[in-house]
Parts: structure tokens; sequence; C-alpha cells
């Protein structure tokens, strides 16, 4: 019998209908029977006359399936996989620690129960480049820190970002499938010189294979190096029409992407990049959106990404908040408030990227990128890189992959072991229990001390200060009567840790008056 | 006859009751009438039997007096000088630009119509430490940039500021005039440890004269000095009661201060240092606000400084908003909207420090105060500074005047600079005319590019594009058709201006990826 690890997943191939337009005419469907009942799943035309149904246990134990549809060409056993059979969810290795998960409304874990604090980068259209580029990317990412990358099955056209894809995700065939209605209005809000749309001529009714085989590839490596595929359906940045389908058109796109790639524990799903600089409106995001959800059987991360306007992330099928920030000045240090207001996870893909682009949004150095992620964290959220420095060859890691130019990366590796070492699991914002500073109760103080939430039944006391701008030569601890705490300080950009030992009572604790220390505070019982 | 010349005073001396309380049971009045109609203001008691009369003439010219008033002890001359008399105002001479107004709402000028760009500074209690001290300020001032210094008559009590002044603004008296309710009231909200507050033995109806007369010699140096003295009324930092006086002290103590030192062109008065976090009430700040601005012939600047809460700077007798930063990552950002909201001039006198204390209120880096000024007045407002670096004898620039420690000084200096040589008086946020970014339309764009209003009757075209954190390597001007510019490329933290010639069309600058810098477009006609 077959045996795959649990949250591993099992591929199953049969041979069906190849006439026709077999993406829309006929389907394929399975149900996986298993230790927890029972789940549906969509199955895929992956070209050549083959269908494909893949699927994920998210238990360890015996799973049953059966496979019907349409698909079939007559015949009663398709081949070369049998329609029923069985096999075994044995346990997960060491390294496999399930799917990212929602827990306890605003916090992250894998389904193992493996804390995640996300370390996001981005690299929108790397599946898009030469396959040696993308050799590059994966390497640049199997020796860095990130969890998560953000990238789009789609092409992309926008600044340094103009070149072909590999491959398109439809065949070409004379715009069937384009929304003109759609499109009219995109040409109306079109930004002229480089970014004028010249859409080209294919049939968004037949996805190309060739084209979503290599994300199979690529999501499946991105598996192996423990990093969560962050997979961005829709963008505005489009010259060939993908942007602006027919809305049946989205739907088999979403459908197709589901039923392929919905098996690995990687996946999350970001309906847009910017949704809100497109020309589907609230209700039509909100079907698409419900879509996936519903179609999902594992339900898998789902969010929306913003570009002026933050999305209604109550929204039932919204598993968390995918935020760009909305203000130049002031945005991850608002963490604890979307927190409080969405209930649901707050993980912000962009905070402008390290770099020096033109763009505002794309030319912040690496310290400010970091202390970014570090404002983001020590209040419970998370945070996404990206590296925009300008190349000969116009390769910019954030547009296309290859390797990084800027310094943060380190750092935020070394913000990532702080959070794993953490007593405790997660960090929230708090005014620091042991920081009652003598004199005025200001706004700033409270904005700079931090603490964490003990993990249920857990005793551990736990905090860290983080100063970021603010370059304190001392600060004054006043520890609760009676406890001592180890006292260590953290400077987040040379990454060292130096060891104060044990302290108690009305303390000072010397610092360097630089800029991006912290205090690690931990009770010794 | 006697010559001053105008907006300087003239000081007229007479002798007169000595016995009793003169600072409450006698008054002096006088009425001057010059080419613009009859002015009346308050004398005051400079002890000893000696009464006082100061006046600025706000015009050139010729100008009666006649003073009159109880303090006269049954004389009919009071002498030394009499009671009727007349004197001329005389042009003023190059360095005396007469008293700061309001212009066009929201700006600044001197009266005799010269742009005032308030680069401020502030040492709380630098005229209650030593004589040696004080003069080692006035000297560090006159090496400096700053054209306004905020400051207190009261002594200080508050972190870094516990000696005792040299002298006391009332004589000893038995707690006479302290508010028992208000103290109470204070005592509560006492933050213990160094800020107890040991209330001692004066009498607050009685100023001592020995401690005003040293702020004359002061306010008269800073005036030579061609700095606008910000004279802070109120503050919570008290340990000797002076901060809870009666409504009846308080009264008398401002009227005191007002007929003292209101004939000074280069006064500001502050009703408060955070007021929010004293004991008197919104409705008493105001009755106390409007006797400031009902008794000072000269309307000068006036204002009320807040800590958690902006005071409503709509009221009729403020002139300009006094602000302190609410937010710790916020404020100056905001400078275009408190002034579209309450049009009146921003003058942001609290953005923190440059410095290394353990406060966050203190402890910025030069670069990052110096970024705050720029934000601050590339959107039309103003900026106010402080230095608050650990000194081994305590003395912090900030609280006690003495020597700048910090580095964004000169910054400021080179800032003052750049906005005295522009071709047009004021700036305001702007969306960059001339810099209309291919691509798509995002907020921070519109928030890192000013312009300027060109002065009324002017066809001058002038920007300044201030990148503040972001570091572009490049920026792409898109210049209007057939119009040509003067491009230069400012460095704001190493002070250098680049000329990068004449410019038109669509031209790309190039900029060295640096933080804080700026690109200036004059028109060339």
């Amino acid at each position: 019998m077959r045996r795959i690890e649990r949250w591993d997943y099992i591929e199953l191939t049969f041979r069906g209908h190849a006439e026709g337009n077999p993406f829309t005419d006929y389907e394929i469907t399975a149900s996986f029977t298993g230790p927890s009942g029972t789940l549906h799943v969509d199955g895929f035309y992956d070209g050549d006359g083959i269908y494909k149904v893949r699927f994920m246990p998210e238990n360890e134990g015996m799973y049953t399936y059966r496979v019907t549809g349409s698909f079939m060409n007559g015949e009663t056993a398709a081949g070369p996989d049998p329609l029923e059979g069985a096999f075994e969810a044995a346990p997960a290795s060491a390294d496999n620690h399930g799917p990212v998960r929602v827990t306890e409304k605003v916090h992250l874990r894998y389904a193992d129960g493996t804390p995640y604090y996300s370390i996001g980068t981005t690299a929108y259209a790397w599946v898009c480049q030469t396959m040696e580029l993308q050799e590059q990317t994966l390497d640049t990412l199997a020796h860095t820190c990130f969890n998560k990358i953000r990238f789009s099955f789609l092409p992309k056209h926008y600044l340094y970002n103009f070149n072909e894809p590999i491959t398109y995700p439809f065949v070409r065939g004379n715009r069937r499938g384009q929304d003109p209605e759609r499109l009219a209005r995109a040409m109306k809000i079109d930004y002229g010189g480089d970014y004028a749309r010249d859409i080209t001529d294919f049939d968004c009714y037949t996805p190309n294979v060739e084209h979503f085989r290599r994300f199979d590839l690529r999501i499946g490596q991105l598996r192996d190096l423990g990093i969560e595929a962050d997979l961005i359906f829709f963008y505005d940045y489009d010259r060939w029409g993908f942007a602006n389908m027919k809305d049946e058109c989205d739907r088999l796109y979403l459908k197709y992407c589901v039923a392929r790639y919905a098996a690995f524990r990687n996946v999350w799903w970001s309906m847009a990049n910017e949704y809100d600089i497109m020309t589907k409106t609230v209700e039509e995001w909100e079907g698409l959106g419900e879509l996936v959800s519903a179609r999902d059987p594992y339900r898998h991360m789902l969010s929306i990404h913003n570009c002026l306007r933050f999305y209604d992330y109550t929204r039932p099928w919204i598993t968390h908040c995918s935020m760009q920030r909305i203000d130049l000045y002031k945005h991850v240090e608002e963490t604890d408030l979307h927190l409080k207001k969405y209930e649901k996870p707050v993980v912000w893909d962009e905070i402008a990227y390290e770099g020096n682009i033109d763009m505002g949004w794309g030319n912040i150095s690496g310290q400010e990128l970091t202390r970014r992620f570090w404002e983001a964290f020590l209040r419970g959220g998370h945070a996404g890189h990206g590296d925009t420095f300008m190349d000969p060859d116009d390769v910019l890691w954030w547009a296309k992959g290859g390797v990084l130019k800027g310094e943060s990366e380190p750092r935020l590796a070394f913000l990532l072991r702080i959070l794993k070492d953490m007593p405790c699991e997660y960090l929230k914002a708090g005014e620091g229990i042991f920081d009652e500073t003598v004199g005025i109760p200001s706004t700033e103080e409270r904005h700079q001390v931090y603490g964490t939430t003990p993990a249920p039944g857990s005793s551990c006391s736990f905090e860290i200060h983080y100063f970021g701008f603010g370059r304190p030569s001392f600060r004054t601890m006043f520890f609760p009567e009676g406890e001592r705490f180890h006292v260590e300080v953290i400077d987040t950009w040379n990454m060292t840790i130096e060891d104060r030992g044990i302290m108690s009572g009305v303390s000072r604790i010397d610092l360097p008056s630089r800029e991006y220390m912290a205090i690690r505070l931990t009770k010794v019982n």
C-alpha cells in the first residue's frame, strides 16, 4: 500500500477526454475518507489527456479514496491509477510541520503546534524568469531566513518588470475570455509611458499546463526549504489581459489553481496584490474569495492585499490581514490596534523595501526595514521584506528574484532566532510591567515597551523592551518585589546579545546610546 | 527730547508708595498717544518704592504719554520722570525687525515685513541657573542659528532639574497664596521618588523683584541676539507651589509679567508647558489666556503648549499652535493638516530632543531631529530643538542651558539659510507639480514632495522635494512644456548644495542613495 507522510500529498493520475477544451468541458472530483471523515477535492487537467487528483492527509492513519467525473473516456478504469484505492498517512518527518494555521484568533502556528513567525519576502514574478535565474533565487532562499515568499502565477508588467515571462498562464487565442468592459475601464486608468497596456491574444479559457507545471516544481521546492508560498491570483501589473478576464475565466483560473496546488502544505492564497487599483468591485472580490475558500478543502491561509485602503478583513473567508502600509510614517506601529480591530493575525506584507530605486516604497535603509520588523513582531504581528536595489541587468529581487543586495536579511534572521528562543510563544504590545518610568506618564513611553502573554498554563514572565530610533544611555527597571530577572541587552542591528546577569528591585541598565537596542528580561524562578 | 528706535522701548521711572504690599495695594497705568492712536499700558512695581512703565512704539514718529494711578505717594510729580511727556520713535536699525506677527493666517513675519522662520530651542530654566552658566548659555546662543528659545519665569522640578534656582519668583511667606484645593489635587497625581513635591513657604502675593529683574536682562540680551523669548508662565514641574497658586495670585503674576516684559519686542507668551497635566481646568486656562491677551497692548504671539492633547487652538486669544507631538511616530508630518484645521501658524515646540537620556522624548539622533525640522518647514510649519545629552555635572541644555552636545544645530542653520534664500516667502505641502512619477499614483509619493506658494503678485516658481528617510538613487522630473529650471541637489545632513545646471522636459536627476537628500528647483525666466 502506498504510504506518504502526513501533510505531504498523494497524486493520482488518470487518462481521460482530450478532445474539445478539457479544462472546461469535463470534470474530475474525488472523495478521501480518513480518520476524521471525508473530504471532497477537485482534480485538474494536466494536458495530453491526463487528469490528476492531489490530496494532503491532515491526519495519520488509513485513507481510502474514490474518483469520479465526466473526464472518463468511456472506460471503466481510467488508469494508470485505480479509481478507488487506499493509502496510509505516516507520521510527519522532522521538518514537516504541516500547514500554517490561525491559533488563539490572532496568532499563527503550524498544524503540528510549532509557532510560526512569518518573516516574509517578495519576488512577485520570480517563477516567470529564466530557469537559471529561478535556480539562483532558490539558492538565495536556501541561505536566508525567509519562511514565506509572495509571488504570482501571472507575469508582471510594472517598473523594473517589463520583460516577457518564459511561459504564459494561458495559451494564445484571439482574446477569448478577456472582458471588454473591464478592459475599457482599465485602459481609462492606464498610466501611460512604459505602463501602456498592449493587450495581446490569449485564450483565457485554456490554461497553459507548461506554465502551471513549473509552479508545481517551485512550490514543492519552497516547501522543502520550509518556505510558505504566498500565491497571488491577481494584480493590475498587466499588459496581457489577465487582470481583466471575464468572471467565468477568473473562476476557471481560481478553481484550476486550487485543484492543482491546495495539496501543498505550504500554500497560502492571496486573492490580489493591491485589489483596490483593479477593475473588480468589492462584490466581485467577495465572490472570488468565497470561491477559493469553498473550494479549498484544507482551509489554507487566505487573504487579499491592499494598495490605498485596507480590505474589510473581518469577512469570514479571510484568515488574516495581509496589509500594505497606507501611510508613509506610521503603520507597523499600529499592529496592536489592527489586531484588536480585526481579531485576526496581522501580516504586514508590504512596509517599503530596502533599496535605492526612485520610488518611496522601495528605497528605505536596511536599518529602517529591520526596525519595522521589530515594531511589528513586538506587537504580535508579522512582516515582509523586499529588496529593490538598482541593478545593471534590471534584476531586482522584489520583482525577479536573483540575489539580495541589502543588509537587512541577517538582521531578520537574528530577530527570528530571538522569537524562537522565547520562553513564551507570542508577543503582544504591553505597557512594560517592569518599566514604570519615574515621571510624567507619557504616551511615547508606553509605545516603546512590550510584554509577552504567557502561554496558557505557563507561569513564564518575559519581556522585550525595544527602543527603535530612540538611543537611551540607560533605562531604569522597577522589578516586582521579590522577583529576579535575567537581563540581556540586545543590539538588533549589530546582532549581539550581552548578558547583564540577574537583577531585582530598582535596577539601572546601561545602554550604548545607539539606535535599535532592546532589553530582554526573563524571570528567574 | 528722548529718542528711541521704533520697536525698542522707553522706560519711565517713578517713586511711590512702598508701604503695605505695593504689588497688590496700588496701581500704575499710562496712556501713550502716537501716530496711530492711543494705547493703555500697565506699569509695575520694581521694589524699594520704585514704579516703572515701559512702552514699545509700533510706529515711527512723535509720542506723548500720561501716567496715572494710586501708586503716587501724595506727590504731584512722582519723579524722577515726569508724569506727562513726549518722545520720538526713530526708524528701526538694521537688526531690529520688530515683533513677530501672524500674516496670511498661517505664516509669520516680523513687523517690518521680513519673513520669520522659527528655528526654536528649549532651555526651560536657564535663567534660574548660576550667572556663570547663564552667560555660557548666552554665548552658545550667540554662535547658533536659534531665533527663538522657550523658557520659564519659574524654577523647574523635574528629571535632570532638581537644583534650587538662584532666586525665587516670590518671597518667602508661610504659603500665602497657594491654593489648598489645587495642591491637594496635585499631590494626588504626585509621581513619587525624586518627583515628590515638598511645597515650601512662599508668599505668592509678593513677587521677588530681584528674580524678575534678571529676566529684564536676559530677555534684552536675547533681543539683541535676534532671538525671540518664548516665555512660559506655568508648568507642573514644581515643588514650591507655583503650579498651584490661588487664581488671584495667578492673575497677579500674569499681570506683573505682561506689564514688565510686553515692551520687549522679542516676547512671546506661552500660557503653559503641558497645560493638560496641571490642575487648572480648560475654563481656568481660558480666563488666564484672555487676561494676557487683553492686558498686552502689543498683541504678542500667545499660545499654550500641550502634553497629551492639543489645546483648542481656534480660541480667539491664541495666535498660533504651540504643539508637542502626541504620537511617537507621526506629528510634524501632519503639519499641513493642522494648518488647515486651525488656520493658524503651526510651531512644533516639542518633537523629541537630540540626546541620549533614558526618556524616549529625549534620545533621538541629530539626523532624526533634523529630518523633523525639514518635514515641518517644507509643509509650512516651524519647529523647536532641544539637546538632552547626559552630563557628568547634570547640565543638560534643554533644562539648564550651557553648551550643546548634539550635531543638529549646524544642520538647522543650513536649513534656515535654505529658507531665507527662497525666491518665494513661504513653503507649503504640495503634490509636486514637476514630479508626476510614472506609475501607480501612490500616497507616499504625494507625501514626499513639496511646493511653494508664490508670494502675492510674484510669478516665481520654486519647489523643494525632500526625501527624508528615503534613499532614491535618482528621480525623474517632468517639467512643464517650454519651461526651464535650475536644478540643485541638497544634502541636508552633510550641508552641501550641488549645482546640476538647467533642465527641462523629462529629466533624470541622479542622487546618491543616501538619506536626507532634497532637490531644489527654481524656474529660470
